[in-house]
């Protein structure tokens, strides 16, 4: 990774962000306590990345974006091009070649001393960073050990629309932590019926038999998810929308989960015990493959300007 | 309210913070953007009120703040009795005789990289605010129109542990934008199955035959839910602690809500239809006052220094 000749230099981490109309070294950049999206968690979100200096899928994500302020009832003072301006000024100006590239809206402060949510005033952020990786590339043939939390339940999409990305992970910490004592390197939270659901900032899929399934409810309806069912559609693969347990997992002949921070990464362990003969499988190896190539296509990728 | 003759005399917005081991204007109080306490609702926090220049059962609060901390698996750089000096040094520098005073801790920035909450410097905060009520003491005769959400459940304790008093309000937002069409001044909710939870930061209670009751589960073990027990000993009122629902509510005598925002207030309408003459009920009137006499018992409360 290479730092621009800014006057983000002289800070240790790098980085830009957008906020208040302005941009500035990421080590700089704070929001008012007072924020709204702070004390309420009442704020939307979308990360896209940046792979050697292309956006991937960029216009998926703003589409999202808009979509999830646009139900929140928050409105952001920009025009799409200009909202995708800043994305692409941000990295410039950190002169990250691969880069996490997160675009938000808050509620804001509420005016006149309110405590009702339409009288916030909306604020817009958005920074790169250095990416960050669920499975760094080097670990990528080792795969990883999932868990399954048994303390923490997805919260309900019948209290906070998973649909629209937000940053509610209380019950993702907590799976965290008991992932930690399990020995796991991630865990998958299921719903209170034991349907699986998703884990902290990814989706799961399995493969039996040749077709692949991923949860269909209490999930973020991810890019990456979304761009597994087009790199299927391209391999001639069946993939379906279920619900799905445990067992489902155990008798899956491979597991991946995706991400933005990662993409396809492989399940090589489930609660310790292997997956196959664990090693990532050949399906889950074909996507990979696929799904880095797509990296480099006009179609699904745009320089950074 | 007076405004002390400090530095934060030119800020428009009155009220000081305790942020990265100094004081300053609330309106400079920012927090780094990466913090986990907002890209991750990772955070708890408390809030009690100064009346008149006396905090109001102080040490109940920051009990239940340190409890919470620690389920958490955070730790403050403080002990108690500096934790209570900086409270007490907000609300004095800010001047103000009523204030919302409010401490916090987030999970801080992850070290090195990690994607794991034990890895975060957690991040203690604290600031004095004006006073914030749900119902304003001139419109106390008039009580509270309450909404029931219809549209969102609470986020179910099998999620997110709702006596770790907490940001996650995605669920309360919804209420809240529904209780604004249904033209309500605050709405309760309930959880998936019926049973009634709470609002947007308060507890709810209804008086039948003159016993007093109030939700069991999924409910914040307000501090104040405890000073309507407290009181109901003192008046030797009968509560308990049930599973209500939203019948219950219609058929109650009297109704009220309790919040540190406001205290005990009159609920005298239900989804618009009058509750009782539509006028505070008796009982609630009695806990009323003696909540507000309790201001100035030394066994309640403790002078800000």
């Amino acid at each position: 990774m290479t730092i621009s000749s800014n006057e983000e230099d002289q800070n240790s981490a790098p980085g830009v962000a957008y906020i208040d109309g302005r941009y500035c070294p990421i080590s700089e950049a704070k929001i008012s306590l007072l924020d709204w999206g702070f004390l309420r968690s009442d704020a939307t979100y979308d990360v896209v990345h940046v792979w050697q200096g292309r956006f991937f899928r960029l216009d998926k994500h703003i589409d999202r974006f808009l979509t999830s302020v646009k139900k929140l009832r928050m409105t952001i003072p920009f025009e799409r091009d200009e909202l995708t301006d800043i994305l692409h000024e941000c990295v410039r100006r950190s002169g990250l070649d691969v880069a996490y590239v997160e675009m938000l809206c808050t509620r804001g402060m509420p005016r006149n001393g309110s405590r009702h949510p339409r009288d916030g005033d909306n604020r817009f952020v958005a920074f790169a960073i250095p990416f960050s990786w669920i499975l760094p590339p080097e670990r990528r043939e080792q795969g990883l050990n999932l868990g399954i939390s048994r303390q923490a339940f997805r919260i309900p999409p019948t209290s906070v629309d998973p649909t629209i990305k937000n940053y509610h992970w209380g019950d993702f910490v907590t799976a965290m932590f008991e992932g930690e004592e399990q020995g796991v390197d991630i865990v998958v939270l299921t719903d209170i019926e034991g349907r699986l659901c998703e884990g902290p900032g990814f989706n799961i899929f399995l493969i039996k038999d040749g077709a692949l399934a991923t949860p269909a409810q209490g999930v973020l309806e991810g890019i990456t998810r979304q761009t597994v069912f087009d790199l299927c559609a391209e391999l001639r693969l069946p993939v379906t929308t279920e619900h799905l347990t445990e067992i489902d997992l155990q008798q899956a002949d491979e597991i991946f989960v995706c991400s933005t921070a990662g993409g396809i990464m492989s399940v090589t362990r489930l609660e310790s015990v292997p997956v196959a003969d664990s090693r990532p499988g050949s399906i889950t190896r074909r996507l990979t493959d696929l799904y880095w190539a797509k990296h480099d296509d006009p179609a699904w990728s745009t320089p950074v300007k």
